[in-house]
């Protein structure tokens, strides 16, 4: 037998995106200093990034409204990079104003999500993030992150070469760094490694994450697809919080806890400290009251006839 | 880039052991109409196999105290093995006399869990199964559950050459159908890979099947793993539910819905009905209380530093 996991990746890192992509859906409001403790706790625990927030408009995502505070209340421990999420031209300026050390502007691979989720066409996003890059210049790491790319809510399977040829046009603009979601967490292991070896054949220089779901259990088997396939950042959220309020039936981030554990079990240094993260999953627990539901909720979202 | 994933058997079977190793957990009795009605709906999804119940001391595991009852009371269907687990003679009468079609012994691979969960060492534990091959002839197929293959509570890792020497005594029984259980959830794709390509060199015959339990997260990643390593009979049980009572930490069996979900998708035929069971879920959920509580609890109880 061929041991598909003898030639893995001997390091990886580890984006935590719960902060941004966790508690965008904690419907209760996390008041300000106990998001700064919370982020403060994950500084800790080893991460390459923390994402810590989205600079969107407080209408859509009231969880976020103190973007800016949380920013300037958290320390930063050297090393690691504090991110955001940017929208817009307006939320640029802010994240900017804010000194947020990576920008992440975001796109979807399915034109009905990215009308759905931003009120655009695919084509006005990437003008939106065209002009972005002519602002910033060369000041600021940029990453994208591309939604939908194993499956859209509305359009179902998105074809390989439809996100090939979006991510050639995010090269035309300058991006190098792009992470794959899996938006609704249905990516098979099959279907990851596929689409990853079909990127390879296009030949793309760019910086490859996955972002997944875990809806359906199918979290770590994609992360192991993904190891094959040569990805070596990976996005997760402790406590497995997380999801797309958008995208119907997504739900339940990668939790960083068993991505962590499994990967420094396998042999692959992820640089975070297992002690540490269980600690800050339990502050998690005693922060977030809908913890709880939340958690429960993932099991049961995803699976349709 | 080699495809890990090209060459994955095209069918594989499902046995279904919520009314066993799920209920088994459960704390509040579950009445035993109420059990028939279930199994009568997961009777009609399509399982090869579903294990009904135990024949175990009703002190040990008050909620199957009908095990003699439910086979009594299910309308068997034609093509679906009905089977249950057998501890030692008494319950081997029990479930005789009930019309098993299949009987299932079990042991440990790790002394010391074996000494908690069934009282007695290994060594007694074959005596026993020996006794019992004896006296059935070979009127009844037999499957040998072996737990905690990769990993014990009590003991940490098991060292493959430890599974082997205990399957060979196994053979030599005449015993030919194996599960290799990782009651705890710890095994990692990478392991289990490993000790099917260990296994494999020592040229076992047996008819190897996996039991993999989800309280890390990794369950269907060894479902992938136990394919590349050539296993086509998988245990789990609807909803998640299950766990073991004398594993601390051990809980959460691999469920149904997100095997089968996974498997089809990847073009891997079951023989399970996507829609029946998702209906039969719902069922679940409505006919056992705890079903909220449990799912939230194996969420957490694994990890550890």
């Amino acid at each position: 037998m061929l041991n598909p996991y003898q030639d893995l990746p001997g390091t990886v890192s580890i984006v935590e995106v719960g902060p941004r992509d966790g508690w965008q859906n904690v419907a209760e409001f996390i008041p300000t200093r106990r998001k700064i403790d919370m982020i403060n706790a994950f500084s800790a625990c080893g991460f390459a990034e923390i994402e810590v927030t989205s600079f969107v408009s407080p209408r859509a995502i009231p969880q976020l409204r103190d973007a800016a505070e949380v920013f300037a209340g958290i320390d930063r421990v050297p090393g690691v990079v504090y991110s955001a999420l940017v929208p817009n031209e307006r939320g640029l300026k802010q994240a900017l104003a804010a000194g947020v050390d990576k920008l992440v502007f975001f796109i979807s691979a399915s034109e009905t999500h990215n009308r759905e989720n931003l009120g655009q066409g695919i084509a006005q996003t990437l003008a939106g993030i065209e002009r972005m890059m002519a602002s910033i210049g060369s000041v600021k790491p940029v990453r994208v992150a591309v939604s939908n790319v194993f499956g859209c809510p509305f359009e179902g399977k998105v074809p390989p070469e439809r996100v090939a040829e979006l991510l050639e046009k995010l090269v035309a603009l300058g991006i190098r760094e792009v992470t794959l979601c899996d938006t609704l967490g249905v990516a098979t292991p099959g279907q990851i490694f596929s689409v990853l070896s079909y990127l390879d054949t296009c030949g793309f220089e760019s910086d490859f994450g996955l972002h997944l779901h875990d809806s359906c259990g199918r979290a770590l088997a994609g992360v192991v697809a993904g190891l094959q396939g040569g990805i070596t950042r990976f996005d997760s959220s402790l406590g497995g919080l997380g999801g797309c309020p958008f995208a119907p039936g997504a739900a339940g981030n990668l939790a960083t806890e068993d991505l962590v554990f499994c990967l420094e079990e396998m042999g692959i240094k992820t640089g975070v400290s297992r002690d540490l993260i269980l600690q800050a999953a339990g502050m998690l627990e005693k922060n977030v009251d809908q913890l709880a539901g939340h958690m429960l909720s993932f099991l049961r979202g995803c699976h349709k006839p």
